[in-house]
């Protein structure tokens, strides 16, 4: 029995509940007018090398949808790839804390928006004033629904695009974790360096009980975000502890290598179904592989107690999407490969 | 040094940890199918007598908001306490949440808004149709503002005028297990059995890190719960760790054992300070004491470490909010009333 | 048979009429770009001795509602009379349409604001940061509720208290040529001289069809009232329909004519009430008389065709709103007061 | 000099003064208690051959908006095509309205949604529950964007999909005129007899000032669309005079009268062009006509003083839009015309 589902089927790291258990025995003031915050933003400050303004909050969701909300008007749009969490998994909340904010899908391969998909779609917009919704911000997620990962390159060459348009860049960094562990750019260089205005900091799939941030490193704000934030209740009573969260993760460089661990379980995985002729719908990059499972494959693995989701993959193949996290194992990716190769 | 500025700057208590660390080291499913999620549902139904709908959230603005959004239409209103959190404390986050639900405040004694405040207020509304907000709810509090209870008896008063004008009946419980512990009226006899409709139970002021739930009691909902959760952020990816907040707070009526402590501490306060000759502004009925604090009392236990909030008490006498949690101690009450008393 | 149920039981003036046969015969540009929205902002700015904005629109309550919105933030607040229309008549657009933004009434004598409710309402509210919807506007009523007017200082007395609390002024012109024609004080003086930042400035009650405007006097714009009045569907498409009727009406002074006609039939009912020693809730000072009718008195007029809103009036009377409009005749006017008379 | 922008270009017909006229010199109840508002809801009933609600307002935004909002839930998503007013040129007003509805642009030829579009879009939907927004209407448009028809068998193929996913039909009728003018169906075989719900009937654009009309024909409601529309703003005071406009308008058939001329001089426009080798974006089944003009045409056509939007219509042509009305003359046409063809 292993659980590929997500990242979010894992527990909380020993990390994390070290801190929590720490930062729980104390009393400390409400509302995040704490040490614990204090310190994260200086922690975050310095791990990102530039001034920043910190609000944890308990969900994704809220932080990107905070993020939007803060930084386009109410009648703005933003450009997201047509698979972005956003767009598909969050039930229009970044339109409904938004306040009537629009998200405009755009589509490009392996979960990946490129310049030329954003330049296209700006361009096949007829701009007719205030009949028409102005695109204001641009969306990127690291590690993006496809598994893939944008290089610090890629980031700044779609920023540039943005920029030029007037529009914010925000990330969608639910997994920056996988996506820093995996390459060479650092935190800085994936983001403001790159021109991302205001991201989302995910912890929560990392390892976290429930810790996400808006992180604003630019002047991009039209609203603020501490007002916009608790007006939706998420301002958390005892934010210390979402604060404390995150520094167990933080400290020593935990995250890291949590998220080095998963990712090197997913490329673990891709190479072992590679070697079992499974093809895969996007290449493997951070903690995700996509296995285009043949029906047998998939009915063994089904079999073994193999947990995750599936789409239809076509050619009577299912597309299995196999996630792996900082509690997963070797033994559980070696189980799942040996019940699809039908050992 | 002492904290008495509010029961959410207590930490988290043995038994929540507890649960939350056994939880933590699992896999388990996402956004709320979850065996701990569904073992709480089963345990409310149990402790209320009665067939519930939980949902989880991670913080008492959120279960307010969303209790109130989904049994209210869109254009209702809703009666509350001028001095109700939902009114004064949560920057309209019910008006947000609600798509547009606006409040209506009702002056009354300590807190307690009364079945003659409430048809007064009715009374005097003219009704013009489509231009006029109907009132469609009322909202209660348990432990209230001034830190008084409603009896059973009061409750199903109240409740029976909201019922009259066909107003559905929300009980804002973040300190229901105060009110329960402080009184001999069962869960439900506080609740759906006195005509509440739906509450916010709240554990995060009783010891929890972060966890509250709508609890849904009869047929009152307009709209989806869970939907309207969803769309605003407040479905947490881990959902299992807030119901195994809950499990460990409720498992053994540790949540009553720590609002007895509580309420006792404030009761112990009450008659320490009267024996000192200080007035207070509301009687002493669950967890919270409003003293009246001469300038030199109030400076003699600023200068001791005490912390608490302040609004001006009349009289040249400031108006201390005294809170007690279950992490409060006899010697931190002990030294306020020393300070106090100038020992 | 007469009707003093409201002014906008009146038709369309011939002046409003003339000047929408003249534009209906004509082609013109759709969405405001047209020739008479042009010449109405030069007709307003010359009107008001100032350079404006102009959004015209087709009803009171949006036009209130964009003023608002467009002026405040979505999580502020703003102070009316307990009476005001939006308060009262609006069903809560200012609230929807502003995004979350919450009205706060206050109690003052006969309709009207004075620095001293204001600055009592401003000190009576803890302020708890993000917790707290902050007050960042003032609405005025001129004619008020209660058919009383502001004098161009009292305007000003209640502006500089907004001011020094950083509040945006708004003023509800609903009944703004009623005011004027009541009085001395200029357009001008009324308003932006008076610190009036934006108001709705409205022909309808007046005579038009259905022409309502947004007018900004000064640099108090937070947000794009022609992308917002455009997101809520009030853009017209013929709205040099809408500006061709307050040409119409503005043009050679007829808006004024028209209430000063309404007026002083008010002021004859007023004396004619006095003499038959009807009492008066409230002064008439425009074009409405409060009558505080005995039964027999209120059902001899009923019997005898006469239209009006009632509420209860206390002490066995009959509170009778009695409104004057540029359509109403001194036949109407005395055939009410043979009627409460007995004649 | 001649106006083919758009036929809300033109201005008031004369059946629609003459009815505005009559009804102008009258008092009347305000905000829809009128007898011009009984008589319309009669008439329809009758046009239509079915029990209607009307609900008059002044734009087609605001009717489209209300229509969806009142018929789906906060949390659905309408589908439209692309092309769609809702979706192109309303500034995200029924998200607004709707309380956070969202749209999902479906492409198809010509402006026209086919039963195969919709089932495509809804198959490669993902159903996550509460995480996906569920797909809860569908919204055609006649005339469509593209200037051509639905024909009744054509909506009803639509709307079986439709309500085979329990999706409620809406139709956008802002030309529903000239599509009942220009083919043999009746209004009740194009709408509810084909699955039609609920739709915004729009006399503006045929030549009333500004009348539309939310016309709801089947128990489709999920929430009070008269307190939806007052919410926003869009209650008329003097509705009466909209119910005139629609009054005169329908009156001894002068709205299909207006829509057969403006039809026919489309269909004059689309065959001079064919005979000027001038090709067709689109086929004219209505009162418009799409032209792909070189660039010389489209110069001698400005430079006789034509107006009309453009959009590049690639290869070096420009793609006119060219929009007839019930106030354009043969002469306009045969003007532009004579200036494409160098006459």
């Amino acid at each position: 029995v292993a659980n590929f589902a997500s990242d979010n089927n894992s527990g909380v790291c020993p990390e994390v509940m070290a801190a929590l258990a720490q930062e729980a025995g104390r009393f400390g003031p409400a509302y995040g007018d704490d040490e614990p915050s204090a310190r994260l933003t200086a922690t975050l400050a310095e791990l990102f090398e530039h001034d920043v303004q910190v609000l944890p909050v308990a969900t994704g969701t809220a932080a990107n949808s905070l993020c939007l909300a803060a930084t386009n008007p109410v009648w703005g749009g933003v450009v997201c790839h047509a698979l972005a969490h956003i767009q598909v998994d969050e039930c229009a909340a970044p339109t409904v804390i938004g306040g009537g904010l629009t998200l405009h899908p755009v589509e490009a391969d392996h979960g990946r928006l490129t310049p030329e998909a954003v330049e296209g779609f700006l361009g096949s917009r007829r701009d007719s004033g205030v009949h028409t919704v102005p695109i204001t911000g641009l969306s990127l997620t690291q590690v993006t629904e496809a598994g893939t990962r944008y290089s610090a390159d890629e980031v700044a060459a779609l920023a540039e695009v943005a920029h030029a348009h007037d529009m914010v860049v925000h990330l969608d960094g639910a997994r920056f974790a996988n996506a820093v562990a995996a390459g060479t750019d650092s935190p800085a260089e994936l983001t403001w360096r790159a021109g991302v205005d205001v991201m989302s900091l995910g912890a929560t799939k990392g390892g976290a009980l429930g810790a996400e941030a808006v992180v604003v490193f630019t002047d991009c704000l039209r609203d603020d975000p501490a007002r916009l934030r608790k007006r939706v209740g998420h301002l958390l009573s005892k934010q210390r502890l979402a604060s404390a969260q995150f520094e167990g993760w933080l400290a020593g460089g935990a995250w890291l290598r949590h998220a080095r661990h998963a990712n090197a379980l997913a490329e673990r995985l891709g190479q072992g179904l590679a070697r079992l002729g499974v093809p895969l719908a996007h290449p493997v990059q951070a903690n995700m592989a996509f296995a285009l499972l043949g029906a047998s494959q998939h009915e063994r693995a089904v079999a073994a107690g193999m947990h995750y989701y599936v789409e239809d993959g076509g050619g009577g193949r299912v597309e299995a999407r196999l996630v792996t996290s900082w509690s997963s194992t070797q033994a559980d990716v070696d189980a799942l490969l040996d019940a699809v190769g039908g050992a």
